[in-house]
């Protein structure tokens, strides 16, 4: 096994890889931007390593720096959690060439699943159904035109790099499209270098649906079961939950096998995400693969029993899987509420600052709260607004809502603001209740009518 | 189901009642002496009443006081917890005589248990094994000398109403006897009002098994597995695992079934544990049962999923368990360290004050913190030195135990002293990693030989 792993990002998420390092026996290296001396993941780690300043770019982007911190420090992998560098093939690549394990899929497969165009070609090769959209990428502005037609407006123009948002135009109607399809491609030019454009049809109002999968060095591989995560702002993610109850057994038993058949056309290694769109009418629909760790793995931990971070570690050191489809088993029922450093009654707008006094609610069952918050901390405005997750698991679902206002009310971060009063609504209104929601929910039903107290 | 309930008890077991009545949707009514003013059980209940001064014997002893703030509160169910009023057998008579309901076995199996003579009897006559020992009460000092004599010495001798050490003499020789006898008895009459004495066989070196058990007011009863308790220091568990490594297979099913014996023998209704002790031998020898939820109670919640808290509540509701003995199953391994404000170094003395900077171990998975601490809190001198508790699941014991040394690494408690770096030193013991430990252990082996650092 590994003997040292340097952790190549911050927050929640490095606090959660160096907690699974240090329960397997491993050390960790810790790398911090100027603006992090003081953040939780650079004390808690064995050695921590200073990369850069606080811009992104400078420092958890700064592939120079990080793969000389993991030199000097006899790193053996390192692991990237997500965002940064977790899906950039080319510092894949690098790690694979400094002899540096990078925990994930190799740099191939994360190209392949990075340009969307390719991904949805592979996937219809494979008999997974994708979106309805282009065939490879949009060559013609009369292409692009004969094609909406027949999809019928609105469509989607996406560029093949995309990310971010970037490079991603709704199109309304004919007289737009030719607009709209030259300021995306620019934007998707100027972002990744690449203005490769394609068209899907929008799947709207829809349930996120996505499978966890878990591949092995030796072919292998498992899906840990779905997760809901209909529950959006802005194409972020707010809350999600496993199981799904929008899905009956059969749903489930088919999406499970569509995301094994979706991982195996790409002899997928390590842990990944299938997600799905599901229209209403009950079809699924690829939408992407995301090949690295998500935000929301603990609701599918929680469920299934299985540590996914351990789990990735194990298969970068080449260890088999050791677990069969018919070996995962599920039970109850787990929610996660992303807590965000934001102001919901002000546009959600980012509220940085000093946590003065600090509370994360614990004890009991079935509670789990990854944070790399501690009373005094001061979170710095340069990066994303999350700072802790609130996961439940309950018997069933009712227990673990109600297990989830418990929490929620016992949260206490004085000196910023937090979407937790956000999240206490939306877990208390009718509709989440039932689980009765899509992804307009969120924005077209509640937030309308939401009233942020005083 | 009740729709609010009085909480008689304070620090960790009130918060952790508390949060269980929460999700159960039922509003909580905390008690709080003087000097817990400012203490959290206070804080988290939806009501909060004063019930006299520091001292437990004013207030959370203080049975008029407690009845009346659940009188005036309309409060429908009293949980006690554990110690102060929760084997208290007068105190659940008189919440029944107020038709609120004492969240826990009636009064008389209370009192039938309290009574170590008549506990006794009872188990011989259900033909579950007791530790040899005297038939009733002892009468006379002849009767003593010819039964020790019989037993072999050293023997001990017990207060049939005995507690918290009181009344309790070991017996090295006959010269010893007399003199010890009436000193004890004497000891048991001040503090009990019941001098009855009764001696039994030194069951030394043990495995101190206990087993949890749940029984409904319709006659069902089940068993929750075993937990080793047998890490105890002067009498006081420090550590505890479900399940126990001494165990094979049949011993399992055996201790489970032998405690559903005792509990049958009694009509047993609500949460309790059969303890007993396991001679080197392998016997198995009835201890005693303590009628109440326990300490340790969360490593058998780990391994069953089973909420004992919230079942309690449910059965006192008179609601039926639902619950079949071959419902339970078992998963994985948990580990419970206690977590005492005290000085190891320093014969444990106690360490009270305030708390200036507080972490909790959190995140990832299998981790819970029960406790009553905050950032800030000062811990008062007048209670159990017990500030937290550490529970950690595995899939196996060996991930426990890794999982335990990553939680206690992270725990931070500036301004007190505690047992945490004890602890740690305690887990890290090849002996208790290999499992390989009796009720000797700690007192005899490890204590001698460990260094506290400087």
């Amino acid at each position: 096994m590994f003997s040292k792993i340097l952790i190549a990002n911050r927050g929640e998420i490095a606090v959660r890889i160096i907690r699974a390092c240090r329960e397997l026996g491993i050390r960790t290296v810790a790398v911090y931007s100027e603006a992090d001396r003081e953040a939780f993941h650079a004390e808690l780690a064995d050695e921590a390593i200073c990369i850069g300043p606080a811009k992104a770019s400078d420092s958890y982007l700064n592939v120079q720096q990080i793969l000389s911190a993991a030199i000097v420090t006899k790193a053996e992998a390192i692991h990237t959690g997500f965002g940064f560098l977790s899906e950039n093939s080319r510092f894949a690549e690098m790690c694979e060439e400094c002899q540096i394990k990078f925990i994930g899929p190799n740099s191939q497969t994360i190209d392949e699943m990075g340009n969307k165009i390719h991904a949805r070609q592979l996937m219809i090769d494979a008999k997974v159904p994708v979106i309805p959209g282009s065939e490879g990428v949009l060559k013609t502005m009369d292409e692009a035109l004969t094609l909406a037609e027949e999809i019928g407006y609105p469509v989607m123009l996406k560029a093949a790099a995309g990310g971010g948002g970037k490079g991603i135009r709704k199109v309304p109607s004919p007289k737009e499209l030719a607009s709209l399809f030259s300021s995306a491609q620019q934007e998707a030019q100027a972002a990744f270098g690449n203005g490769d454009m394609y068209m899907e049809k929008i799947i709207y109002p829809a349930r996120h649906i996505e499978v966890q999968i878990l591949g092995d060095e030796y072919g292998s591989i498992v899906h840990l079961g779905e997760r809901d995560c209909s529950l959006q702002r802005n194409n972020q993610k707010v809350l999600e939950e496993s199981p799904s109850v929008a899905l009956s057994t059969s749903d489930r038993a088919y999406v499970g096998e569509l995301a094994v058949k979706a991982a195996e056309a790409v002899k997928y290694q390590n842990a990944g995400t299938i997600e799905f769109l599901r229209d209403e009418a009950g079809r699924f629909y690829f939408m992407e693969m995301n090949t690295r760790i998500q935000v929301e793995h603990p609701v599918t931990e929680m469920v299934t029993g299985v540590d996914i971070v351990k789990k990735q570690i194990e298969i970068a050191d080449g260890q088999p899987l050791n677990l069969e489809q018919a070996d995962i088993s599920f039970t109850g029922h787990a929610i996660e509420c992303r807590i965000n450093a934001e102001n919901p009654a002000f546009h959600f707008a980012p509220s940085p600052g000093k946590i003065t006094n600090l509370l994360l609610p614990s004890g009991g069952m079935g509670l789990r709260v990854d944070s790399a918050m501690y009373s005094g901390y001061t979170i710095p405005p340069y990066y994303d607004s999350m700072i802790a997750k609130i996961i439940v698991h309950g018997e069933n679902r009712f227990e673990a809502l109600m297990k989830m206002q418990r929490a929620l009310g016992e949260l206490l971060t004085e000196g910023v603001q937090t979407n937790a009063e956000f999240q206490m609504d939306l877990i208390s209104h009718p509709n989440v209740i039932a689980g009765d929601y899509t992804t307009a929910f969120l924005q077209e039903d509640f937030l309308p009518n939401w009233q942020p107290e005083d």
